[in-house]
Parts: structure tokens; C-alpha cells; sequence
């Protein structure tokens, strides 16, 4: 049967086009300096959100017309998976992403809860192999049932440590299986709600102990993808532990993890912690840890995380330019971690969600190539640092430089102050997003 | 003298051109549907944020780098004038914007202060008709002095509140003096450090009181421009009176005063009062009180009013949008409340600001057109409103129903869910505004 | 049965006792002033959060263990209405509030849900005539089932306002069948997600005409509880049209409401508005809205409604200082909208989280009292504005000055300049909080 | 001459005194545990706030009035010496902290300035020795003059970089000559206004070339005071490198700089990036990074740094507890980085800002070491957690478990849920508070 029967595959109609079920920009084989649009963009649908949820939110119910909707247990879990892969041939994405608690339905006991993920994910190879859709990551849920109220690796409780262990290893192993290319840990209740009944030294020493012994099972079963960690500040814990990037790159020097976790950066996650999204980005890029991101966008006057189909082409330029600068994401991907809005209840929204997101990176990612190729914000970086290139400055760079010296230089040198030009740059980004052909 | 010599007069050159300093979209007597855009922009230069201003911050020291710098009284009164209009002439802008110590000293006594006043007043007025560039609106500034930490019109002490008319009385003179447009009261001291120390309802009396004495004084002196208020939730004080347009509304209808106000509304206000632009201009305009428009950008981590160039046309967009809706703004403009950073000291820089200002207006303007030609949004609120046009919908509205009659169509009446499509709408949006011809 | 069988009623101790079943502030009978402390504080409880919800969060199942969890359907619905009434005397408030949704199943159409109400509602007047415990308010709940999604009043379909009018119709006539004291109306969906696809002026108007019914039909049916509406700013909505007080209060001048509604303002609302608790009690107060309370305390570093129990002695305090300044809350009361933490899931955490609200409020009343009776703001506040007591002070306060009389004021009249002293002011408050008696 | 004519030596009365003018709690030989008050709480004025600051604000001139306010140069400030002096003894405060900038003027050039610093130094350095008052740190101000408007150490000029080394240089020296405790860095223009024209690489490399100079002169002059960090997320710049502590500690971890670093941790800076104050004490303390503290609080409605007097004894409280746990601040302090509001323009509020501050904290010692004297929250955190002491747990805690074992262990084991208790615990804090003897 088909879920989504109104609609054919997703093609790229040009700007033009007044047909809301095609790409405007996203063109997948169109190359971009060296690489194909569907190369640099790795475009990845969410489990969750698109096969999911259901329009809830903390006052609603589910409002989500679905043609799955009337089953129940594992002919739910295979009703989704059809359709979901009926999606993603139709909107033309390499990757998807899901947690274990998505795909199948958890059982009375682990062991059952096994053999429903066993049974799936031999279903799931199969559309895999059929359609060449590829795993982007998976992960484990370790925050919707109330064990891990407390937290998983950082719980009070060492049996809810251990179960979240068995989960963990249980999903390398179909990372190992389906060949991810990544494992992702978010920790949704890796932090606390109040620290007076919280002992956080423990728990952040818990939850290094839990890492390394995920890096050990990895090796072990020669799962060779990369392992990523994703901060967020808070929601649904008060606080999180994986507050920010800079937050988890301080944990992963301390715990001596860092040769194995790069970062996965949500959008929207970015702005709840106060950050851009491409501060997100560059701090990364320049620790080396930029492994993947999940693109959506946030409300910044709300304070919860709206999880929205990425249409500011703003923000979507300044990401892909973080990207190219990294040379891509390596074995990373444009995860759509965004949900069609409570009132967006038709199935054809999931396409128009997509599409506004895809075309949305498309677009951003020609206007990055653009202004690096015509070294834009090049030049001009390279001209306001010059001083360090030459003199005082290279000395300062080579490690030639200390106080006395520099003291020496300032008693005799006039400083000239210089324009930063913020008004111009942003004028000059805008004609770059306005004029892109 | 030139103050801005390397600045000859800023030309059109459309969206390709390569100059910094030629404009892309402004186009001033390029028609839009049935003005020209210069008759529906109606740009205005903002003397304290380019002229008075020198890039000082909380933590800093002035940093603007100016021709009249060396000046001091009323030389530097004087030499500011100059440069004033000079730089409206070479900008293209028929309208500018000031209060009261923007333009003149402030004497020993108010005597002292009204004679120079008077002196720069009349200089202003003769540059004004060399020019024809006019005044959108002047105002009082109560909020700098140490007389008004208190307040001014809400005032714990009613010699301020004495001072305070005094002033305006001064401002409306001017006003009538130099045709202005319209006359603006932003309260910046008008609220309250503490609640501990402060008589709430004494204030907001005395407030309302201060506005009927205005409104008097306009009348007796035949000023006929419109009065508006300026809504802004804190900073300086922790919380302001007219928090935002609604709390405005709220208090102009308690005091009888809706006859004779509208708002001036404020991009960077607005978010700090946790609303976007275009909601306050909604807002605003349904309830008739859309007078003239503080244009500028905030940025929206961070929790003060940054006053940046309006630069993001998604904003300027749904802004005009409001605006045409609006029928124009009548006697109000777009004025530029907006300053170039601390680090952008070079005069030149005030061009730079300006012109990114203008273009992303004029470019919000040419969008918000097409949107309403093409009916884009009309059309889909029109039929996602149907159900009001005719049948129990109609009755409704027109005061034909009641919960009786109600209550039995409930009974009778199957409930059809309708998607909001805001994806598919933030895609159309997006659509027309990269593809802006 | 015994659905809290481990507590007994919960006694006052006394501010020593280490019994953490009993209150140390909260002593019913004690007078404070002309008042008892229960006739001031008028306790209430929420029916949804302490006998309904269970726990969940946006990324959360169920944790809640309740001895009623077992039931479905009417037998869930007794049970809890079994459990609530043991609960009220054990606690020994005097009131409760509820949905309509939250005491009884909804039917497969809407005559079968009355059923269901009517049988709830027959029982549930027995238990409040064998407890003597009162219905503060009751509501509708127009936001929680999917036919709300684009709003009840403000819905854009005609036969969704239909509804919306039947369900708040029967919770009329549950209000005076119950004797309630008040009516609520909180707009949860009352308001849009992207102004894109919303028409704010039918919306907005729409919404007042449901009012105007509302207040009919009231009347019709002899109905004399005071109307409220309960402010917020925004979740789930991206933007609801009652943002606070002042928004709603705009709103009901415009269209003639004035005389039929009040305000019942929440804590955690307020500080989601950008206000605190006491700026929105006062506001009410001083314009006549303080009509009822929902008490409870936010977490001023999160952006959504977290519903905690009160346990901020400073606002409770100041909260109860303007209840008393206003003469107490009428026919309102102090209604605990608090939720314990999702990690809080036992029954007898229901009545820490209680007993924590109620002798915080209790502490609060007694410091308020004392603050008034020594006249500690009152005292500085008279002295601060004394200048408007005579001379040019009291022609402003009679409407006897004009712009030209207080000019000339202002010629001859020197400024003094006085300190607002919060610093001392805190000191003084903290010292009547932590000396309290 | 006297500066603060009409206040005599503060003395501790008592909570029940009535003089405002008097400590309630602050009783600086009272001992506390093993300690003395003036021993745990170390305070200490801030120079800036206290004697140079006026009054200013972004929308207001300054309003204080002072004794040496007619002083202009080197006459000022040795007036302000001789009055801060007065101050330190009339209070009673052990320490004091200063910026170059807070105690001389700056010259015509660096050799000038020098000259002043000197001069001002051997008076402050007689001051001291006569009076007992102590230097707890000085620093160097890298913010306010122009030529810090992009960084200071991160500045795109070399030479500016170099300037800022003769700066710290000198106050290095100064620092060892006063026998300074610590030396705080706060990088107020560490940081970037946007990222379109900063190298945030190079940025951050040159911070740490800086740093490692600063280690490197200090140990050739014998400077074995602790240099200190202080993070703020923002403002002046609209992102600061040192943006929290976790952002500081990835810093110095990756630049090898944990061995001679540890935080000067402000309360206000904590709530502007998201956390509790007590968060970062929390998470400073157990990375071995508390050195010192900036006691003042913030308005968490407020989006910038409102520096106020610490009054809130709940977070006073909490702040002590961690800082109790740490064993006491070592070289630091409870720096006052506060002003009186820009209203409280008499001398005496300063007094009565700084009895606010002391007693808050006098009292928030007291009742934290209460409360770990007690083991309230301790024990009940021992339990929660005791799960790590034997069996499964200790195995993960030794090092001994891996993702086998642990799947093994949940396979056989079954998770009892406990409650949190948080609604209970904030009961027994606001009794440990409030019942305070």
C-alpha cells in the first residue's frame, strides 16, 4: 500500500517553480566547487518526528492524520516502516536517523524488546538494501521511561546505569549491523533538576565510565562509526551536562575521551544555550570536533525547543559556510531533527517540511560556496589580522614574544584604530543571499 | 566644510552593482503599486544615534571617529547642523528625527537652554528650506538628566513633573516651528526601579495627566501634528509603563486619551517585549493606533536594545507587509533608531549603516507588494475563514447566536480538521523573497 | 478505601517541628489582623495537577505511582473524585478547581460527555456538602483536544466556537449547580502560531463576542460568580492574545467588558510575560482586575510554564502584600496550579509540595501583615511623593496646572535631589523575613 | 577630612536592631564551625563600583553625589584613595580589588601613566600597612579605552596586543608589590561582535599565548598570587570567549593552562548564561577551580548585568554551602562587583548596599553550615546514591563492569523507581532559613 499516495517523487523544478511538491534549489546531482549537492548536504529524515509523533505538545493531544495510525505493537512499528521508506525514496534522502524506542515497541522485559528491534532491523536491512538509503546514526532513548527519571548514565541508581549500558550495546550492535556511520548520545536526563539532592561530581564521573566502556564495546565489535555527542542546555532536565559544545569538549578533555567523540550541533539547541547556531558551528570546526548536525530552527522568543523545519536562509548560509570550511561533515550529515507544526496534520506536510528545509541548506550552501570562492569574508579577516604576519605579531605567534618586549613595543608604537565594517559585511551578505542566482 | 567628503550623493545602481555605496533596492521614485517608494518609505535619519552619538557603551569609552569632534557648545551645535544635513542630502532621506539635547546644549538654567534652542531652531529651519528635507517628529529627552531618575512625568517629585512640561511646551513650540510630522513620547525613566519605593497608581495618573496637558497645548497653539507613543518594556528602568503597544492601549483607553495618540513602534522594543516586529504592527493596526516606526534590528540573544541596522528582510518584509495593509503609515516614516556598532568608526560607516537600512526596507517593500497582489496569504486565511461567511458562522459574527443555539449546532455538527500549512507558507515566503525580480 | 493511607490530617506544629507532615506557618484559625489566615489565603486545589496529571513531559512517559492508576473510563473518574475529597480534608483546604475534562471522560459525542459530567458532578456535590469543601472555580478545558488546535473563541471554523460554546454552556450550569465562586477562562489556543495564515481582527473579535455570551447566558441562568481571565503570554501557543494583564485589559475596554471580568493571575505566567508576580498583582489591583490566583513559582531560567510549588518566601510575601492592600481576594483565592516534579512521584510528595505552598504563603501573609502594620513602605512612599500634597504638586493631582503654569514653575523652582534607597529597603524587607516571628 | 561624615564604625546589633546603619548577621569574630565569620567570608570592596562609578547608565548621565566629586586628575584620585580607605575601615572589610584605571588617570602615554600608577601605589601601599586592609586582586581594565574596541589579547592588532601585555605587566608588578592574593583576568572584549570578520582560531591561540606570558612574568618576579578567570557569557560583546566556567575550563585545558588557573566566579555573569550561581560554585568546585567569588546578584527579568547588592538569602545561602565545601576560598573572596542603584545617590547608600551584601552573607554562612552540620541534604543523597557503594555499582565506580556485564546484570534485575523529593527538601531549606537563630 502507499502512505503517502498523492504525491510522486520529489523533483528539482527550479526557482521558479510554482509547484509546492518540488525543489526550488535542492538539485542533487549539481555540483558545488567539488563535490555534488547531495554529497555536501547528506540530507537525513528523523524516525521520530516524521513517523512518530503525533502532534502532541505538554497541553494537546495527538492531532496527526496518518494512514498508520489505526495499528498497535509490531504491525504499527512495520506499517511505519514501509511508509517511512516510501518517504524517503519519494523525497530522495541518502540517510535517516532513529532511536531504538522508535522503530519497535519495547516489550515486557529486555529480552522481548530485543526480539522486537531483532525483527525490525532485519526488515529495516532489507528496504536498506532495496533502496540504498543509508543509516546517518542511531541512539538509544534513554529519557522517555520513567527508569531513567533520575538520569541513565548519570542515574543515582546503578541498576538504571546497567540498563542503560544493555540498551547502549544493544543498539552498536545495529549501528555494527545496518552500518551506521555514526552512534549519537543525547542526554536528555544526563543532568539534574536540582542540586540538592544531586551529586554531580559522581554523576559526570558515571557518566565518563559509561563512555568509555561504549568506545571499548565498539572496538570490540569493530563498529568503526564515529561516536558524536549532542549538547542541548536543558529541556526536559533544569540543567544538562551537555550544556554546550564547549561544555562537552571541557568533559571530553577531562575524562581523556576526546580521540573519540566529535559533536553532533542542533540548531536549536545552539540558541536555547544562547549561542548562533554558526557560533555552534565554528567552535567546533576549529576544536576539530564537528561531526554532524541536526537542522532545524528554533523560536528565540520562546524558551523551548520548537524543533523547526529550517527556512531562514540567513542561518543556513552561515551553517553550510562553518561546513565548507570544514571541508564537509565527513561522516556526518544534514539530520532534519524538525517536526511539522501541532496544526500541520496532513501527511503532505511532512513533504513540505522537508522540501522548505531542503531547499533551505540548498540554497544556503551556493551562497556559502559563493562567498568563499570570491573570498568575501576572507579578505577581509586576512587584512584586519595582518599585524600578526609580520614584526611583533609573527613573534607573538612563533612564541618569541613576552612581556618585556612586548612592553618595549607598546612604549614606542602608535596604535591606528580600524573600521569592523559590521554594517558593510552584513550588507554585502545580503546582497550575496538577494542576488543568488 | 564637507564632513563627509569622500561621499558624493548615494545613486541607485540595482542589485548588481558592486559599490558599497550605491544603493541596491532604493529606488526613491520607483512606483510600487501606487506610490513610489519613496512617498511609502518615508525614511528618516535619527540625529542621536549619528550625529550626537559617539560609540560609547557600559563598559566603554567614545570611539567614533568625527569632523566635528574638536567642537565643543555651540560650536559643535552648530558644526553637527552642518554636518546633518549634509549627510541627509547625500543619504536622499526627506525626513529626520531629534530630541531636544540632540541638537543643543543644555544652558545653566531652562532660560539659557531655550535660547540656544532657539538659535539652532532657527538655523535648523532655514537649512530645512534650502533642502526640503522635513522633520518626522521631535521629542523631549527626559531620561538623561539626573532631575528625572525618578521619572519625569511620573515623577516622585512634582517640580520634575513641572520641568517635564516645561520642556515639552519648549518641543511642541519647536514643533509647530518646523511643521513637524508628528510629536513621540518614549518613556525611558517613566516606571519603576522597585516596586518597594513606588506609588504605581499616583505615577500612571500623573501620567495620563501630563498627556491631557499636551494634547491642550497642541490645540492652543495649533499644532495639528499626531502624537504617539513609544512602547518599551525596560531598560533603563527595570520596568517601563508603556510595556508594549497592548499595555499602551490599555492605558490610553483607561484616560481617555485614545482620541489623540497612536504608537510609534520599535523593531528592538518589540522583542524585547518578547513579541516579533510584525505582531506589534498587527497589532497596532487593527486597533487603528499605527502611527510611525522605529526602524531597527535587535539581536535577539541578547537581552538589550542593540538598536542595529535593520538589515534581516524576513523582518522588513512582513514589516512593509503590515505597513501596506496599513495603507502607508500617514504622517509616520521609517526612522532610523539605529546605530552603527562601537568597532564601525569611521563615518563612512554611517553610510554603510544607512544605505543596508534603506536597501532591506525597499527590498521588504517590493516583496510585501508582491505577497498582496498575488493575494498569497489573503487568499489562504480567507478560506481557512470561510465558515464565517455564511451559516451558524455568520450569525456569530453578526450577533445572531447564543449559547443555546450554539450548544444545539454542537450537537448536530461533525468537526473537519484542516491543516495550517505553515510549513508550505514559510516556503511560498522564502520563494518570494529570493526570487525578488 | 484510603488512597493516602500513611497521612493523617495535617495538623500546625509550629515552625520547629521536624515533622515534615505538618505545617509551620499555616494555623487556619489564627488571626492576622481582622482575618483569619484561612479566610485571607483561601487554599485551593488543582484538580489536574494533583489527582490527573501523571507525570509526563514533552520527552517523558508516565511516573506518577497513584492507586487509582488501575481504573479506566467513569471508574478512573470516581476513584480520583473519591481520592480528591480524602485529600482536601487531610490537607484542609477549602477549595478546589477543575476542567471539565479532568473529572470525567470525555464521550464519543458530546450529549454522552454531559452524561458522564452530570453523574460526576451529582456525586461530587455530596462530598462538598459532607466536607463542606467549596468550588473556587471551574473551566473548560478548550485547548487539549485536537478539534482546539487553531483555537476554541478564536477558532477559524465556526463549528469549533460552536463547540467551545457548548462545553463552556454546561460548565455554567456545573457552576451554579455547584455554587462556584468564579468562572475561568484561560486561552491556551486563544491566540496563533505565525501570523501568516492568522486573521487577528475576527479572532480578536470573535473572542469578545464569546465573552458577551458567556456573560448572557450567565445571567439567564442566575449564575453570580465573577468572571476571570487568566493571562499568559505564550506555550502552547507561539502567541496568546491574553499576554498579561495589561493585554487583556486592553482587550476588555475595547469591547465593553469591564464590568463583567477580572483577572486570575499566575505566578509562573507573569515571569513568562517578562513581569514578576507582584508588577501583575499590582496592576490588577491598582485597575480594579485582582480577582483570583494561581499560585504557584517558575524557574526564571527556563522558558516554559514549570508550574512549582510556591516555596519563595520573598514573593509570597510580596504577592500576599498586595492581596491585603487590596482588602483579600474577594470571592478569589489562592489556587495552587503547581505540579510536583515529575521525579516526585509518590502520593505523599502531593502533600509536601502542598504543605510547602501553604505555609510559604501563610509565612508570607504574616510578613505582609507586619510590613503594613509598621507602615515600613507606606511611610517612605507618602514621604517620597509628599511634593503633590501641596502647592503646584496638588494643582496637577486637581487638574488645576497647565503646560504654561508649570513652565513658569519651573523657571523659579531648583530641584532637590533624593536617594530611592533600595538598597535599604531590601535590607529592612529581608530583615521583616528572616525576623519573623 | 572625612568622606562619610555622618557614619561611625559599623557594629554588629543583632537581628532585632534597628539601625540601619548596623550588621544584623555579620559578626566578624563570631565563629562559624572552625573559622571566624571575617575568616569564611573574606569580603571585599570593589573599587570601581564604590569610588569611581557615578551613576551613569546607557540612557542616563551620573547622578551620584560624593565628597571628591569636584577633584579632577591625580587630586581625585587620591581623594577617592583617602575616602575608600575610610570606607574599608568604617565598614570593616578586610580586602579590597581594583582595575589600573579605578586608581589613576591614565597619562599621555604608557611611561605617563606609569608614573601615576606609581605615585598612587606608594600612598595605597601606606593605607595599607596602617590600616590592615588587604589587596585581594587587582587587574588590568582592557575594555573601556578605544583601543580595546576589538579585544585586547584577542585584538586583530598585534600592537594592541602588545599594550595589553605592558598593561598586565605593570599591574603584575603593582600586584606583587601589594602583596595581592590573586590576579583576576575578565576578558570583557575577549570575544567577538560577529563572526563575519573575526578568526576565532587565532583569537583564542593568542589568549592562550597571552595567559602563558602572564604564568611566565609572574614566576620570574616571584608572584605567587593565583591567577583567576572570570567568566560572562556577554556584554559588552555579543559573545565573550570565557562565556561560563565549562567554556573556561575546555580553555585551559586545551592550552595547557589548568595547573595556574582557577575562577572568579560572579553570580550576575552566572544567571546571564543560563545557570545558577550555584551551578557554577558547583561545577568550579569539583573540577578544582573555586578560587574566587564577585558576590552580587542579578534580575533575572533583566538581560544584562545589573550588578546589584547580594540580598537574596536563598542564593546567599547556597553560594555559602558551596563554597563551605570547598573548604573556604583559599586566596579568594566575596567580592562586592555591586553598585547602589543609580537612584541611591547619597554616600550612605553605599553603606547600606554593602551591610546588605555582608549580612546576607553572614546570615547564608550560617545557615549552610547549618545545614551541612546537619548532613540534610548530604544524607539524603548518600541514600539516593548507595547503590554505587557495593554489588553492581561499585563495580562500575572500580572500573570493573563493561556493556556485558551490565547487560547481563539488567536482564536479571528489576528497577524500584524512588521519588526525588525535591518539594520536600525545598520545604526543610526554607525551614533552615527561615528558623535561623
Amino acid at each position: 500500500m502507499s502512505y503517502f499516495s498523492g504525491v510522486t517523487k520529489i523533483a528539482f523544478e527550479g526557482k521558479r517553480s510554482k509547484n509546492p511538491l518540488a525543489f526550488k534549489y535542492y538539485h542533487p546531482e549539481e555540483k558545488v566547487g567539488d563535490k555534488t549537492m547531495k554529497e555536501w548536504l547528506r540530507f537525513s529524515v528523523a524516525y521520530w518526528h516524521t513517523f512518530t509523533m503525533e502532534g502532541t505538545d505538554p497541553f494537546g493531544h495527538p492531532t496527526m492524520v496518518r494512514k498508520w495510525n489505526g495499528y498497535r505493537g509490531m504491525d504499527l512499528a512495520k506499517a511505519r516502516l514501509e511508509a517511512a521508506f516510501e518517504f524517503f525514496e519519494k523525497l530522495g534522502v541518502p540517510f535517516f536517523t532513529f532511536h531504538d524506542v522508535d522503530i519497535a515497541p519495547e516489550g515486557d522485559h529486555l529480552r522481548e524488546t530485543y526480539k522486537y528491534l531483532d525483527e525490525i532491523v532485519s526488515l529495516m536491512k532489507s528496504y536498506m538494501q532495496d533502496t540504498g538509503v543509508e543509516l546517518l546514526w542511531n541512539t538509544a532513548n534513554m529519557f522517555s521511561h520513567p527508569r531513567f527519571m533520575h538520569g541513565a548514565a548519570t542515574s543515582s541508581d546503578a541498576n538504571v546505569f546497567a540498563y542503560a549500558a544493555a540498551k547502549v550495546k544493544k543498539q552498536l550492535d545495529i549501528a555494527k549491523e545496518l552500518n551506521a556511520k555514526n552512534y549519537v548520545f543525547w542526554g536528555g536526563r544526563e543532568g539534574y533538576e536540582t542540586l540538592l539532592n544531586t551529586d554531580m561530581e559522581l554523576e559526570l564521573d558515571n557518566l565518563a565510565r559509561f563512555y568509555h566502556m561504549a568506545v571499548d564495546y565498539a572496538k570490540e565489535i569493530g563498529f568503526t562509526g564515529q561516536f558524536l555527542i549532542e549538547p542541548k542546555p536543558k529541556e526536559p532536565t533544569k540543567h544538562q551536562y551537555d550544556y554546550d559544545v564547549a561544555a562537552a569538549y571541557a568533559f571530553l578533555q577531562k575524562y581523556d575521551l576526546l580521540d573519540h567523540f566529535k559533536m553532533n550541533i542542533e540548531a536549536n539547541h545552539a540558541t536555547l544555550a544562547g549561542h548562533t547556531f554558526e557560533h555552534e558551528l565554528r567552535y567546533a570546526r576549529i576544536n576539530g570536533l564537528l561531526g554532524s548536525v541536526d537542522a532545524n530552527q528554533g523560536d528565540l522568543l520562546l524558551g523551548w525547543d520548537t524543533d523547526e523545519f529550517p527556512v531562514n536562509v540567513y542561518t543556513t548560509t552561515l551553517a553550510m559556510y562553518e561546513i565548507l570550511k570544514n571541508g564537509g561533515l565527513g561522516s556526518g550529515g544534514l539530520n532534519f531533527d524538525a517536526k511539522v507544526r501541532r496544526t500541520s496534520i496532513e501527511p503532505i506536510d511532512l513533504f513540505y517540511g522537508h522540501i522548505a528545509g531542503m531547499d533551505s541548506f540548498a540554497f544556503g550552501l551556493k551562497v556559502a560556496h559563493r562567498l568563499i570562492e570570491d573570498r568575501v569574508f576572507d579578505s577581509f579577516i586576512e587584512q584586519k589580522y595582518q599585524s600578526y604576519t609580520s614584526g611583533i605579531g609573527l613573534e607573538i605567534v612563533n612564541g618569541q614574544a613576552d612581556f618585556h618586549k612586548l612592553e618595549q613595543h607598546a612604549f614606542q608604537t602608535e596604535i591606528r584604530y580600524v573600521s569592523g565594517r559590521q554594517e558593510m559585511l552584513r550588507s554585502v551578505l545580503n546582497q550575496y543571499i538577494l542576488e543568488a542566482e
